[in-house]
């Protein structure tokens, strides 16, 4: 049974990380449990860089964005040295086991420390929601709230000058951010990785919808597809509606986060914590079927995540 | 085959209703329907207040809070004589189905229409989430995001003056909405209908929590407990702790949908035109382990919700 | 000139108390002073409850709402014995000078110490802009727009079901929050403690613009007429609108200051130390005809406020 | 004396805008004039473009960006022809006067049709709070608001990453939401057209602060200094620090008004009508020590804006 356990964040920070952090060491100190905060990823525990926790600690960070302990990428720990060293360190400060906040190249550091004897948690923070063994993580719904409200705010400006606003959002290799944002604001059209697309065939679509009175146009494109200014050029030459690109960048990253995302990370840290105090390791906290859940780390690895086929259809049948 | 539906807005409204709104009016144009707004619930129906809607009617209303519809209670419509009267007049203007979206009262009329040959199906419109066959209505992330919001202010000004804040939300009889919110702002204290609550334990947790350092707290009761100025009186009383009882109000009912409202409006929309297409009534569509499903409305009125018990002990157990 | 200065926050709380301080602190700091932070207003200058101040306390601070030094009222600072002892506080310290946040309050206690030979310098930090020396003061801007913000969604329920809201503002004495609030929402009518009102009239304006297709409105009033529940109840027996109380709370004290409250702040914190800088005590920092000025503390205390008698008449004229 | 009146928007939109619309709506109305909305800038004017007006017209629309008189340029009114048509179109139909909401460019017409004998009224509208017969423009507030607090979200994750955030904002050839956000930001740096700039001191200046522990910065550049991607790699590349470049981009011209913008489009939109009703045209009103007043459009365009000095010189000496 766990007497010590650490936190860490790791890969890009995402709203609700904070509210994991409070959750793991309120939930710790509630079983008994001394919890340190391990800074800057895996580097801090590399380097010693903790810092002990208590109840006040965490106090008003639950409605703050980004991650009080800082994130780094650590290449360091990718290889089994780094790893060892990772897990002396552990045993010099006593950790029992370490919760991981973080993605799946955090996970994969999580597994290898439990390999080492270390039981290691994996909680999913990521705004792109792409970890396929979880239908939700921690600060997803934040970014796709942050991106709404600013395409929301470039439909005025769209609106009132009758021209077409392409915007990129965020969500790496995945569309799951584009295609809810696309569906809240009522996009003309998606592009996303997942899909192969047809810019004649929107710009047609575009031309349809013109003749029946429809003057402005927001099409949303996934990072994962990026050429958003070429994708910005083409309909423009094609429909003959003035078109701007918008690239909301790093602002989806931040904020205060939304409800979902501080209650849904306070839920899965405290699962986490449930499971060192059992002394369990390697498994990743999850949502299936909108429960809390838990899988092993390498099976949750070999996952594929399904795109939303439905959402997809029911947006491009009723986009016009 | 419905070529003609109707879509209407019952009972108090919710964010995400125009989401709905216009979900129902462009699946049914997509699928070759005509499709009309039934304006104030069931009283447009009895008195002929009905719009034509065509792709236009609905732009720019996806963001916006409160329904284009209207809405109101429509007594009449309980006795059986005025259920007749709406089949007439469905019959009149060609109505093959209709989209009712409201709480539970509204359910029984749609169940009645349909009894009457007119096929209806419920959609579950309402902040308070008290509906039992679903997971989720429409309206309750936004309503929880603004409490939430608003709290955050609140706890700002609690805290520069080292006072208790006794915020009461909204809910009904339910504590989804308080218990959910006080998971979200980290409050000391939740305290909602399904569940005893103990002045005096609160008070010496307060007591507890002040020797580690807390200067301020937040207590977060529902509305269908109430007593929220004798709530903070005993609580100042007892601990000594200048207490401030705050009533959201109705600010929680409206303001710009969040995405997940949107999103779930447009799912839960559609998905009410594909059963009318097949000339189903009589169902109420609902969310069930995070999917759209649909269910019978007499069976849909006969479940109990369960509380959510497990959110509950985190957030006793956790805060400190 | 002043070596050593310290700065603290009194009364009510304010958004943006938190940048003047911050301005006070680097202002300080940059002209090579030392600067300290007394808590909890007076109170920690006779409590010895003060915090050194260096670049890094007050970072990331000018985004909270709040005071990060606290505030608290402070009887004993307001007889003669007190001051002394404050003073002697300061000699003690050797605090050279302080900057005290607050309101008319606490300009007396400001005066009452720089008489006692310890220059002392006032900003205006109120949400309610009731200081008769400054046609600003810091969190007028936040608060009416955190009601303002509150009041548009209350518009969306009150339009979804035709109703008449009456929303009470906050404001103390004065109708500075409710008039510009009112203007800001498109207020059918605004009742402030500034001028006598008539509920028949409203009642009257309400049917009449009711015949013009208007069926929803709005009411502000200011908390210093209050009786809001009266008002609501007496309007909806005179017109049969269905009317609803709300009061908006100490929501409009807290969260996130606006632009405008930020650079005010940042201005007039630099402004006083720039006096305390050359040794000069017993004034208040105001803006006047839009600039940063500063006048004697007795002569501000015996100013008279005017009304705002055109966007009172603009407001009455075009609210139809 | 005006019997019938016009109003137009022009150039780029601006939040507040609407609120404009309204108050000149209103406001004619009130005095007994008719009013009617001309579309799409002068090309309304041109086309015959133009829509009658009345109390509900302006229904739901103060608290909207945009503008729901869309906005367009009309290369044709810049000739002499082009105005002497418009001229015609006015007699035709029975205007009185125009109030025409924009920039300098659209000022220039309004004079231009002045001199034709149709009175014209202009009215400040831009984000850019560019002009400089004024203190203030319409939608200038709200986009610094906006671009605030998409920086406020921007530095969770600067933080989080312990990174150097380069945010460029709006403001075309000026520098005036750039310094007001730096300032509200409590950015490092902000780098502005009316002012050179040395990246060497700049960079200088942040190893400094990282010394003393600041380990994340923002620096703020104006759109009219551009080169936002070199100023970037610059940085990094002198100081090590990672950095990341942002262009807030459009979004800031969106969104819902803030209280300032909404109540000083009112003052002015009202102010003018009053212009109008005494027969009096070739006048643009404008805030001046922060009182509304009005000033001949020639003498408007030729005055010069001065720089705000005060501020630049405290963000330079307290931002370390």
């Amino acid at each position: 049974m766990a007497k010590k356990i650490g936190v860490l964040t790791s890969g890009g920070d995402a709203p609700g990380m904070n509210a994991a952090v409070r959750a793991v060491c309120r939930a710790g100190l509630a079983k008994g449990m001394e919890v340190v905060g391990i800074l800057r990823g895996y580097n801090g525990l590399l380097n010693g860089e903790v810092i002990e926790m208590n109840a006040r600690t965490v106090s008003g960070i639950i409605q703050r964005g980004g991650t009080c302990l800082y994130t780094a990428r650590c290449p360091e720990f990718r290889d089994i040295e780094g790893v060892k060293k990772g897990r002396d360190k552990c045993l010099e400060m006593g950790l029992d086991g370490i919760v991981v906040i973080g993605g799946d190249g955090s996970f994969r550091g999580a597994a290898d420390l439990s390999a080492q004897g270390i039981p290691c948690i994996g909680l999913p923070g990521t705004i792109d929601n792409d970890i396929s063994c979880t239908e939700y993580t921690i600060g997803y719904d934040t970014a796709m709230n942050t991106a709404m409200e600013m395409i929301d705010k470039i439909r005025d400006t769209a609106q009132s000058h009758d021209r077409c606003s392409v915007v990129e959002v965020m969500g790496r290799n995945a569309g799951h951010i584009a295609i809810n944002v696309a569906a809240a604001v009522g996009a003309e059209a998606v592009i996303t990785p997942e899909k192969p697309y047809d810019l004649n065939a929107i710009a047609q679509k575009m031309e349809q919808t013109k003749k029946s009175g429809k003057t402005h146009f927001i099409i949303v494109v996934a990072e994962g597809v990026g050429k958003t200014e070429y994708i910005t050029r083409t309909l423009q030459d094609i429909t003959g509606v003035e078109s701007r690109a918008t690239i909301l960048g790093h602002v989806q990253r931040g904020g205060s986060p939304t409800v979902r995302d501080r209650v849904v990370a306070t839920e899965m840290g405290y699962h986490a914590v449930e499971l060192l105090e059992q002394g369990i390791g390697n498994r990743v906290v999850g949502m299936k079927d909108n429960k809390i859940y838990d899988v092993d780390i390498q099976e949750a690895l070999s996952m594929k995540k399904p795109f939303e086929e439905e959402l997809y259809k029911i947006l491009n049948e009723t986009a016009f």
